[in-house]
């Protein structure tokens, strides 16, 4: 093997990535990307993401002048090669990764990580079992495009699942990008979702939506004395299928879930999807942090002719 | 990271594989091939290979008894952890690696591998681009269980496959597993089979059934003047689903292929598959020969905590 690419494998709850070091890689090209993120003739994941200093893109170097903290900038692309704004689980990872690069020390403060999609500030917290590193990342505002929930009833939807018997009345969430929560009778409901195919949604989202299948698990005090409300779900992601992970969706779903149970009930959620768990809590100001989990899992010395030669 | 386990990646047309060297790595257990195997949370794998002294495990050490050249053993399992006995593209793969290693010099000779199913003879041929390297193995021998041609007029099954009108008939060949191969009348009736779901068919084969969609592509001539068959091909695998390549499955095309055009058509056929192309030569005495690539495309330093930690 002549000149092997360096890259990293890591996943934040199982959603995964290739990972590149942007000083001592080239910039990435569709063709690259593609490759890398093929799961059988190349390494595999549902994106690539180079960390690489601000100035080296012409979207860092912008965002620079309103954001001067912002020195190092997470190149987000799809496995097809498409160039994305964020991802949610994706920040983890990349938080991770430029701690394992000791280009990050959270002990000196947050992680102030330029994106397409503006900057996302990342703090290090604990997770739920002990001794372990989760990290936290603000999501940003949300808010309920049916309206408050007394003009509602907490449903602005009816949402048709093939597997489940009739159509169940829903939630429309938006975090950025839209969401539908429908609330599920148990788990056994949850398991019985065929979500091969998608969910059909009325009245029809003109852009498409994500659906959320949740079933709430009831309450826990959490370390600090304070309730903390657990709810299972699964997701279908527009345009992609059902996946493992997606991080505004167990936003979407914590976030429908309280606005259901009302405003004394937790701030704090913590979410199991297939892929993990996450933690989803509601800040003051509408806006959500979401904390999970990312894992490093190897680091590969790629042969690049054997990538894209064959 | 401590202590990182060191795999590599690897893959024959598109049907990719974990290695492992068996110097240097502990015994395959059923926990961490699925790990390693897992495409999100692991590595990523059809299968995980270890290839190690045959004297490490009593099959191998069995085997030696009558085979004593095979020194080589290729411990095959399966991504959901269970032991297989064979597989055809994975020889082709653990010969590259074997190479790569040093272990095995292909201007010495055949690489003599040991493996659950006897002993696979492997030598490099050079592949159909100048100065590419393909290997060769010989897959045995092969027959038609409906008996000879002029009994059945090439045909002794019927398939009907969604997306095609009407059901075709087909041949069977028996290369060690079953298959069913069936001749579309071109291209687009090949992209129009939907094999998300199994194609039926009749009668019904007691152990189930591999099933080749083939689509003959004309003749051309080889290196040697001899001429050169070719045929794309789709394939449903019994218990799998579609795959990119089946090793077995292009074996069992290019030989029912030969059976309908009779004595006089190629002995050799290159074999297109949506993972890349094979070489299949029919020698005689009723045996059948597999050639193809092997692309070993990444070394990777695996974090066993992270790996099955979470």
């Amino acid at each position: 093997m002549t000149a092997p690419l360096h890259v990293t494998k890591g996943h934040g709850t199982q959603n995964d990535f290739v990972l590149l070091d942007g000083r001592h890689t080239p910039p990435l090209d569709a063709d690259l990307v593609r490759a890398l993120a093929d799961r059988r003739a190349g390494i595999g994941g549902d994106g690539v993401i180079r960390l690489t200093a601000a100035t080296d893109l012409p979207e860092g170097t912008a965002l620079l002048a309103t954001e001067p903290a912002a020195q190092w900038f997470m190149d987000y692309r799809n496995a097809d090669g498409s160039i994305a704004e964020m991802c949610g689980n994706g920040v983890r990872v990349v938080a991770d990764y430029a701690r394992s690069l000791g280009l990050w020390d959270p002990a000196a403060g947050d992680l102030v990580l330029g994106t397409r999609a503006g900057v996302r500030r990342v703090r290090r917290v604990d997770g739920p079992e002990p001794g372990t590193d989760w990290y936290a990342v603000d999501m940003g505002q949300w808010h309920l495009p049916g309206g408050e929930p007394a003009a509602t009833a907490g449903a602005d939807a009816e949402v048709t699942v093939p597997g489940l018997a009739v159509p169940r009345p829903a939630l429309s969430v938006d975090l950025g990008n839209p969401h539908t929560v429908l609330a599920l009778a148990d788990e056994a409901e949850l398991a019985a979702a065929d979500l091969t195919r998608a969910p059909q949604v009325q009245p029809v989202p003109p852009h498409g939506t994500n659906v959320e299948l949740v079933v709430p698990l009831g309450e826990t005090v959490g370390a600090d004395g304070a309730p903390v409300g657990r709810l299972r779900m699964r997701v279908h992601e527009r345009g992609v299928g059902e996946t493992r992970s997606c991080g505004t969706g167990a936003c979407a779903a914590a976030l429908a879930v309280r606005t259901w149970a009302g405003p004394q009930s937790p701030a704090v959620w913590l979410v199991d999807v297939p892929g993990g768990t996450v933690r989803v809590t509601a800040l003051p100001g509408g806006r959500v942090e979401l904390a999970g989990p990312a894992v490093l899992v190897a680091d590969l010395d790629v042969d690049l002719a054997a990538l894209t030669g064959r």
